[in-house]
């Protein structure tokens, strides 16, 4: 963040208090007009400098040679002129001191090589003047509560709380031209086009600040700062629910994003992960994300996650308790008070469990009687009210009702599902201005509420990470600089065998005592040296199933049987992988069994280091029982990525064996993190297997791999 | 069936020539009253006869003291009457010779003892005269193709070839409500009401054979034949789609459908299989049910099962090649041919390669362009057209052009996601008028078509399975007969150890020698007889991880060990489960190690037996590694079964080993499926572990229990 917009907070960003559009045209149906127009009829309060030296006044007002001419404070200028005149357009707004460029033009990094220099040289203007910038070729930027529309949307958005964030202008112009048919009541709504400045995670820290945001809405192809983008996830989740949908993330849609924006799309496990660690709510579709961010923005966050459903009809109140059950949300328990009420108001034929079901005659009252008798337990909070449209029913009153119900009851959480089209229009825009969120279906209703309550149980965690911090662990740092250092001389791209070793060791992780060994006459000294019986095993960086290739003997218990056991070895790989690297052999002591996991990290090129943790041993391609998170891990984290996978099961005692030591291995996860974190030149760590011992007797890293 | 229907066919039901309302009433408000209105302006073409005693005439036509009275032939009678007057009522329909009676009134089965008997002699009454009853308790019948609207509902809905068959009045309401705004047009609906007599399987045999219809969609909350629901389902859906909502399906959705209709909503398992066994495309949701409704409705199905995207907007783009890679579609290779002519037409800046992006500014030649090309190679059939309002954006012409594009290329499907509302609207309503689908968002698009292109494969695969038949073995039914006959005279609900192997072995099913004693003395007989070394085991129907309790003893060698080992399990499983009832030992044969695989058999309340296969060994509850399906199986399920599951990787040979008798297992599964078909008390088999050896060398069960 530029030292000035420090200073000043994200106040120009946000709520510029006077705008120039630069390239202002009289010309209706050019892109110049539009915005112009767009900026007077949206009821901006502050100052507007029309800037085009062709004209002296536009839609009435005055207009500026340049901005320079201006001759009072600009806090934002919006930039509409051809790409070969947006640099010295930038130089005229550095002098005169304008605070925030948003530049709508396009002809910049997306064209190619040439737009990309004009880029990077219009970022260079804006840090000599500490200007910020928004795009270049974007959409613009809208602020409803201050009626600043500077964009060439064809739509001013209705007024509301949701704050959107997008990577795609065009997404932006078909949900401004859906928002009032679906309801949809922004707050901003920022166009990130290329993204050559601001970013999401600038928006993300400004708009955690703006109380006219109650969520923060992001549609993202690539993030080009990881590391940075999940640690402000998570400081700015803890104060608002942050909602995202990132496209690319199959094999097809990222090939689809790469050739579309140049956008890193990134592996699907490293987004999954990074969201989730880091309290980023992830939607699955565009109709879930502005369902979720409806509610956010209208609805409070109940606090006691446990669904109370209202309905006339049993079927979609079904349909909704499948939703609940699908979604791990609890249906409320409703107790012999409140259904011995709800029974003596209700006729016989309703059901007064959970579900209610209303039955199809309900006129409003009956609704009404419901609501009352349920609002009054404070811990019913949230509620899916259901109606069809049945012959009886007075659909209106029952929105007025809920509105009304709403306002009186305002920590109570109201998402409606008024299923019908034709006879509800009246009743569901009754809703809608009354603040009761309104879903086409009773599963949308429910999964949008699903966020709401699952919003509650991510702020916990994040507040509870933040307060953590990381555990650190003694770790011989010079040893592992020099060994790294060694393998950068040799241009290995992997380390020995006895090298991952000794850095593991220099973590403080005990590994199987292991020497490599370039003959058979080395093979048996090692042999001696760590004591009979012995393991060898092929050193290759190319062999993974070493077993497989006739790579691996175990047990060997004399010298003879070492000199063998690396003949048969030579040859048998030889034979097998003719093309394989091969160093020679490792020999190591014949650790006792333990239950074998495995421990891994791949460096996201995105996020970082990710950290995998699974169930290790000859089936773990079979079952695919892993878990990941990014580091650096707290303490918390290690453990529940544990507790995730079956291999759990497995270490907490599975069918009367004793309990593993699964303290020693969060100690390893924790020992990888720091490792990884303070090493960025390691690419890839794979321990498989790591032996667990009954608890309190450790772990033993049996065979590591390093890659840098 | 009934006689008299079956000879006239379905014509009476779906196409009546003739109707009489009775209960038509002349007081606005009244259902008799508004039911004859929507008889009388929905257009129906045939004679309409109101009956009430009370009345001359109603809304101008004619009316009849009683159904006897009208004196012409008379296909269908709608009863509205009050629940008391319907048996009377349905006795004159009997004498006139009606055929099919629509009971929209209620006060039947729903509201108890008394309703559910009236509801009984209501069909005694329909059978003695062979006439078929819809309902009670339901909306009534619809049918747009003759302009019938026989039911409560407060509008006719669009004409269409969508035919709806559902559980729940309230959601027909609902949906024929909002259809107008969605576009969705329908063939007939069917409200089911109680079931007392047709239900979803007649109505999908009739369906089946109507030629208005080109899906058939279900809305269902319980299946009261489940066996011939499957059959007819196989049977149906070679012919047309069925695309199918089944709610009450998670345990809170369970309770709530239960306490609703008192229908038993059944098993999630066992639904999920029958559907995807049987040909049931299951819809996820409400949006799901009709997006793909509408899209089987209009689209031909594809056959080359690969997507073509093409946008105006990159960020959808990608949204829809990620909405392919989630549900499995590929996207269609272009080839070099291809993408040279879009190169040709399309500006620089667009993306040639799939999704094919037009870029911002494209207007309607464009997209006429690019599809050209595109509908040139006959196997590109399958297309995504999306759309964003933009400045430049000719959302009308490209609409048109779309409908345009559809009847000059009637074999090509064609979904469209125009995203946006208020500008988008007239173009949105062209689309429909022309037959092609629109959907809000590209994902919904996408997987809309994905029901298309899954169709294919479905029926291609019920077919295979109709021309299969079910394989046949020698099984020596006298001596299970007998076996079962003696566990039901001794009051058990279990078999015993022997008797279970000597079942498996009368369907040629392969187990280790087993004999069951009593006594340390009979274990040693046993073991004589059998032949060292043996195994002994707990025999307790209770005990279900024998080794965990100490109940296992392996490798015995003599008779001394046995007598030993005999007396540790007696002595152990007293002290571990002292409340388990303890019939002695098991001795048998120490089997060869072979892979450890489980074969399983649950009889499904509604849909009958349910198999299972899956890993064995001790990490089975660890890893659920299992598949299902209904018997009887055809050769091709049991394989399938086997292969998907991870087991088949181990069974294949994994990581160098050699592969299993696969055909051994398929082998057993078969005859499993058909001892469980002809011998219907057996309740359950568990087959735990089945021992299967390398290829040719068969497998063997090592341990079973069958509970009946």
């Amino acid at each position: 963040m530029s030292k000035s917009l420090k200073e000043g907070g994200f106040e120009p960003l946000l709520n510029p208090r006077s705008i120039a559009v630069v390239g202002a045209s009289r010309r209706e149906g050019k892109v110049g007009h539009a915005v112009l127009k767009n900026v007077v009829e949206g009821g901006f309060k502050g100052a507007i400098y029309p800037v085009n030296p062709q004209a002296d006044s536009v839609l009435g007002l005055k207009c500026y040679p340049r901005v320079t001419d201006i001759g009072k404070p600009v806090d934002m200028a919006v930039i509409v002129v051809p790409a070969e005149r947006v640099l010295e357009v930038a130089e005229d707004c550095g002098s005169a001191g304008v605070k925030v460029l948003v530049v709508i033009s396009a002809g910049f990094k997306e064209t190619g090589v040439e737009g990309a220099r004009r880029e990077s040289e219009l970022i260079s203007i804006a840090k000599k003047y500490r200007m910020r910038v928004l795009g270049p070729n974007c959409l613009g930027y809208i602020n409803t509560s201050i009626g600043l529309n500077a964009s060439f949307a064809h739509l001013m958005p209705l007024k509301g709380h949701i704050s959107l964030v997008s990577q795609s202008g065009a997404l932006l112009t078909a949900l401004i031209d859906r928002a009032p048919i679906d309801g949809l009541a922004f707050s901003k709504i920022i166009s990130l086009g290329n993204k050559a400045d601001l970013d999401e995670i600038d928006y993300m820290r400004a708009l955690a600040e703006d109380p006219e945001t109650k969520v923060i809405v992001l549609y993202l192809e690539g993030i080009n700062k990881g590391e940075e983008f999940i640690r402000v996830s998570r400081e700015v989740s803890v104060k608002k629910p942050i909602v995202a949908l990132k496209s690319g993330v199959t094999e097809a849609g990222a090939r689809a994003a790469s050739s579309h924006t140049g956008s890193m799309a990134g592996s699907e496990v490293a987004y999954n992960t990074a969201f989730r660690q880091f309290g980023v709510i992830r939607a699955e579709s565009l109709d879930d994300l502005f369902d979720s961010a409806t509610c956010f923005a209208t609805q409070p966050i109940p606090k006691h996650r446990s669904v109370v459903i209202v309905t006339n009809a049993g079927g979609p109140g079904i349909l909704a308790a499948d939703a609940c059950g699908r979604l791990g949300l609890r249906l409320a328990e409703l107790g012999a008070e409140i259904t011995r009420r709800l029974r003596e108001v209700l006729p016989p034929a309703a059901s007064i469990h959970n579900p209610i079901d209303l039955i199809g005659d309900a006129k409003a009252d009956r609704y009404e009687a419901a609501l009352k008798i349920l609002s009054s337990r404070e811990d019913l909070d949230a509620f899916v009210v259901i109606l069809t449209p049945q012959a009886m029913t007075e659909a209106e009153e029952v929105a007025k009702l809920l509105v009304d119900f709403k306002s009186k009851n305002p920590s109570k959480t109201v998402v409606a599902s008024f299923m019908g089209g034709v006879r509800l229009a009246k009743a569901i825009s009754i809703l809608r201005e009354g603040g009761v969120p309104n879903y086409e279906t009773p599963e949308r209703a429910v999964k949008a509420l699903s966020s709401l309550i699952r919003y509650e149980e991510v702020k916990e965690e994040q507040l509870k990470r933040l307060r953590e911090g990381y555990p650190r662990y003694p770790i011989d740092r010079d040893l592992i600089r020099e060994i790294l250092d060694r393998a950068k001389r040799d241009e290995r791209k992997f380390l020995m065998p006895d090298e991952v070793c000794e850095i593991l060791r220099a973590c403080g992780i005990r590994t199987a005592p292991t020497i490599l060994a370039r003959s058979d006459e080395e093979a048996v000294e090692a042999a001696e040296a760590i004591g009979y019986p012995v393991v060898l095993k092929v050193a290759s960086p190319h062999i993974t199933h070493k077993s497989d290739v006739g790579g691996v003997k175990i047990g060997l218990l004399t010298p003879a049987e070492v000199k063998l056991a690396y003949h048969e070895i030579m040859a048998s790989v030889a034979r097998f992988m003719p093309g394989a690297a091969v160093y020679g052999v490792v020999v190591s002591s014949m650790a006792p069994q333990g239950k074998e996991v495995i421990v891994g990290m791949h460096r996201d090129p995105q996020f970082g280091p990710l950290i995998m943790f699974g169930l290790g041993g000859v089936y773990v391609e079979l079952v695919r029982d892993v878990s990941f998170r990014l580091a650096p891990l707290t303490r918390s984290e290690a453990v529940e990525m544990i507790m995730e996978t079956k291999a759990y099961r497995l270490l907490k005692g599975f069918r009367g064996e004793p309990p593993s030591d699964i303290e020693a291995v969060v100690e390893t996860l924790l020992k990888i993190s720091m490792l990884s974190m303070e090493f960025r030149e390691i690419q890839e760590i794979d321990i498989n297997p790591l032996f667990v011992y009954e608890k309190f007797k450790g772990c033993l890293v049996v065979d590591a791999k390093i890659w840098w």
